[in-house]
């Protein structure tokens, strides 16, 4: 044990080094980001960016692979469900390395007691979910624990995909002048996850985004090519924590302007009642992608041309520095820091 | 729900059609196979025999694809620990489709609470494992739950391979006249995790056999080319659920002499006193291969030349049927059919 750093000391969640695993290693924000590079990185001993899939050779094909494990509460909510969370989560990060699915693998680790109904059901939806991707569920693994050793099932799915031609995206690619382009509405999936909870003292008709990205990054690497630079989809620690991350990676600053970011409305209300930031809240169907400038235009026309990028909206654009420095102009002209999430805001959002 | 089968009366466990997931669901036996098949694989809509990995066309490489969930208990064994485990499973399973290992990704569901020196000694593990595979692990994901919402943690590797030229072994692929061979003794594993929960009344100094064995996988290939026809590792369910599947996959009937099964006397002893059977006990460093008879003493020779086959044996013969039949000779020259394990008799074996 380590004492607290006075330097931190404003910090939401004390930041003391902990010893034990906290819910706030978990949230995609700041935290979690030293768990993974204090402990997991750090013993694997690999280094370089975090993306969010893995480019493999494999005789001379690059093969994009990509793995989550899915642990939302409650499992079934508003515009979706574990299964088809857990499809679409690992197809959007082959996605944000500008491939398309070939094949996918699923694996549960089942409590005991789990109403056979209920995995029939988030089966089902897996399929269903795979299948409007055009992608197969080729291999699996199932564990049972015993009760009380998980809440319910957790499910792990990974994919396998191939890149595109011309596509290149990565988090290293960000360069000094790009534009910055959302393809949808932000927040309305960790809002919904949580309203759907019921125990917020109300309820609002708020539906998941969750939902397939791929054919959207292939009309933007049909019309960008190579200056489709990154593309990250903002789920835990929501867009905040994804330009963040994009940021630090390419070592450039980025600039948006606050009032551009499109929030709906219910989504706005349930934020300010609940004391949460739309921008560190969890998205499942929607990306952020840095362009270069002179695509910029017809990228955004391509994303609106395809139902999930309907609402894509430029938001800001990048900058040389400072590095990893993430600002926000507000509506009265004021320039803010964005900061990653700090310790955890939504527990099991996904 | 639907009334007990009368005909399944003398079962071990009530085989009445549960509406609930049982631990005996992951038990590697033929629960396991019910559900995987009445309810994943029917919702999945997917067919085929079930495989240890996929094989999916790559640009005209075959590209072998498994995943597995490890939930063993306890996480640290006599012979290796969860970390070990999730990366020899995964290894083993492309193996058993003739693949070496390409790349691995590591996903953690962690339990709010866990001792991070105990993540750092699971992940260390993890490195030490792949490394001594020649294989990196190349992509993640962490997600944090609740005290009480997991036991600890949880670990799905999933792993990539190409096989290896000429290998095409396939649990369709047995035939009438094959020899069966084992690479090693049989029922350490699931004996030593089993002491190792310390409430036995008893300790006995038994090693899980968890190893890699795509180093003997490429000596089979070798000498045998597609002359190895099938290959399987007896993890859940035991040496005698792997060979009821690789009966049933291949439409074939398979014959051991239970004297020539390599048995260690301490875990003889140790399930003896435990009243198991070591042929349905989990092992984790031994695989069963169906060769092609003319091919199978230099099977054997080579086998024994790599260390995890040091104590390799023909333990038997593959016969036209009955379709799906394994029967055992005893030493006293009588025959008895051979079943898959039924219900559960180790969870979290693995």
């Amino acid at each position: 044990m380590t004492v607290a750093d006075p330097g931190q000391a404003g910090c939401p969640l004390p930041r003391t080094e902990t010893e034990r695993v906290l819910l706030g290693h978990g949230s995609g924000g700041q935290l979690m980001a030293e768990l993974i590079d204090g402990v997991i990185v750090s013993e694997l001993g690999c280094a370089g960016p975090l993306e969010d899939a893995a480019v493999v050779d494999v005789n001379g094909t690059d093969l994009v692979f990509s793995t989550d494990s899915f642990v939302v509460t409650p499992r079934f909510f508003p515009g979706g469900d574990i299964g088809a969370l857990a499809v679409h989560g690992t197809v959007n990060d082959l996605a944000m390395r500008g491939a398309r699915p070939l094949a996918l693998s699923l694996a549960y680790v089942l409590e005991e007691g789990l109403p056979l109904t209920e995995l029939r059901a988030v089966t089902a939806s897996v399929a269903a979910a795979a299948a409007a991707c055009g992608v197969r569920v080729v291999t699996g693994d199932t564990k049972v624990v015993d009760r009380g050793a998980a809440d319910g099932m957790y499910i792990t799915t990974t994919g396998i995909g191939v890149r595109l031609p011309g596509a290149t995206p990565s988090a290293i690619r960000g360069t000094p002048g790009d534009v910055v382009l959302v393809s949808g509405p932000i927040g309305a999936h960790g809002t919904a996850v949580l309203c759907a909870r019921g125990d917020l003292g109300f309820e609002a008709e708020i539906r998941s985004d969750t939902q397939p990205l791929h054919d959207l990054v292939t009309v933007l690497v049909d019309v960008c090519g190579p200056g489709l630079h990154a593309l990250r989809d903002p789920t835990r620690g929501g867009l905040a924590s994804a330009l963040n991350e994009l940021a630090t990676a390419s070592r450039i600053g980025i600039e948006i302007e606050e009032s551009a970011v499109p929030v709906p409305t219910l989504v706005a209300s349930a934020c300010e009642l609940l004391g949460l930031d739309p921008l560190h809240v969890a998205n499942e169907g929607c990306l952020v992608a840095l362009v270069a400038a002179d695509a910029a235009d017809a990228a955004l026309t391509a994303m609106r041309s395809v139902p999930a990028g309907a609402a894509a909206r430029r938001i800001g654009h990048v900058t040389e520095g400072p590095s990893g420095r993430v600002t926000t102009r507000t509506p009265i002209g004021a320039t803010r820091i964005l900061d990653m999430l700090v310790g955890e805001q939504l527990p099991r959002i996904c």
